[in-house]
């Protein structure tokens, strides 16, 4: 079965899904930082990352978070709902890390006052700044109320993590969202879409600090791969397989 | 009479007023621009900034925005009530320049579908980054509701100042407030401080759009001085005086 490929992005390949209003996303190996200007591989991210993100949308739709997610397929492969992105990448901190530290100048590893939502535009040829409320709404690349709902949801999705990644001993010191939206009979609901993985969070080993993301690759720290891994393990979903069986079926032309 | 120094800006002095709870602002002709990267002279701005930036608070004053201004001195100082600076930067803006063209990809002097505001965090070492009510509420840096108010507030000197400027042939294109803290018998305000000048705005003929602020300095357009005089002009407050008078008393040592 040959499927139309909708979109290649840097870490994910979107091909068109068996139904329409469905894609199946594919997980690639690939890694960029610094938009894009530094490019590399982690072998078997992809296996980790479509395990790691169907189990954490998993468990938020069963807390009532409504997310893109329908079924894993294969060892690469999820299925989703097909949505309209919208422009935004919402952050979520808990402590000061990356960009946050640098643009205020608070050390790395600060606990912030309280947890704070960030929107960013994504925009690759922007470099995808910040922007805030007054910005989102004035270009309406969203409107008032889609904010409320995704910086609501933004919150519970941090409380509901936080103490999932503190059950296996790890930091959830900030993450990356996207959202979509779904229209349903003339309505429109906004839903997670995208992923959750250590490429879009920052998590750290609660008693070691180790650093257990893509900020090894990004910081050049080594031991990538396995820090993938290790985050999988405690989640439970590290899949069984040997080394070979980590390829998955291999990304169709 | 030697007033005591208390603080020496790029472009101002504040001296020890003839009361407590008073300062004098002393209107220097220094600039600067891109962060202190690039200083000059504005000869006669220091006179002209503090014609225009009276005149300008007083309107205010006049249609209930509380200012910290009580009197002008002489050429080149103003009385004002001492307050507490909030350490932010509120922007508003009207048509896109600057910052936000360079920051969002939108060409400069298209007219923004609405006027918004932006937080800037007044930090020379950090550059002034832009700033959410996330990132203000969590640092305390000023509170929701005091964001509320200069939010409010710079609404409304947006409003008459574009109503202004748009009845001498100026178009307000965007501008920089800052507001401190007073306090009065345990009761605290906040009114608007600092300066409202061509240095603290973009101020652009109506007919043929030519700048007649601060950014002639900035990107070395020439005839800087005679910006300034032309603004001072429009809002009939140029002094008559000649050429030394523009000089003013001699900042004290
Ligand atoms: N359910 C969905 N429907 C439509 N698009 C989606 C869905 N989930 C994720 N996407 C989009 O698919 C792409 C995933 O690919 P990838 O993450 O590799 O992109 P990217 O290179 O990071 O670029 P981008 O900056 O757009 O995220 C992203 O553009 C993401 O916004
Ligand atoms: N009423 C006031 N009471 C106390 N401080 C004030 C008042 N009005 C203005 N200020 C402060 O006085 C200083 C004016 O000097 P100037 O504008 O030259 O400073 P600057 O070099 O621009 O530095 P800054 O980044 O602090 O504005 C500013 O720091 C401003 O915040
Ligand atoms: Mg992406
Ligand atoms: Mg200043």
């Amino acid at each position: 079965m040959r499927r139309k490929r909708i979109y290649e992005g840097k870490a994910k390949v979107l091909f068109e899904g068996p139904e329409p209003g469905t894609l199946v996303q594919y997980f690639k190996d690939d890694a960029t930082a610094f938009n894009n200007q530094k490019k590399g591989t982690i072998t078997g991210k992809g296996v980790l990352n479509n395990r790691i993100s169907e189990y954490l949308m998993m468990r938020l739709e069963s807390i009532g978070v409504p997310t893109h997610f329908v079924r894993r397929l294969n060892m690469r492969e999820q299925l989703v709902r097909e949505v309209e992105i919208i422009p935004l990448e919402v952050v979520v901190r808990n402590v000061a890390a990356g960009s946050l530290s640098k643009r205020l100048g608070i050390e790395e590893g600060t606990a912030l006052p309280r947890s704070i939502v960030e929107y960013y535009l994504k925009n690759d040829a922007l470099g995808d700044p910040l922007v805030t409320e007054e910005h989102i709404t004035c270009f309406n690349w969203a409107g008032p109320q889609d904010l409320d709902e995704m910086m609501q949801m933004a919150l519970r999705v941090n409380d509901f993590l936080t103490g999932l990644f503190l059950g296996v001993g790890i930091k959830l010191v900030d993450f990356k969202l996207e959202f979509g939206r779904l229209w349903e009979e003339d309505q429109m609901r906004i839903v997670l879409a995208d992923e959750i993985s250590p490429d879009s969070c920052r998590l750290w080993d609660i008693k070691t600090n180790e650093k257990l993301d893509k900020d090894r690759f990004r910081r050049d720290l080594g031991k990538v791969e396995e820090a993938y891994q290790e985050i999988a393990r405690r989640l439970g979903v590290l899949p069984e397989a040997g080394p070979l069986d980590m390829q998955g079926p291999k990304v169709m032309q």
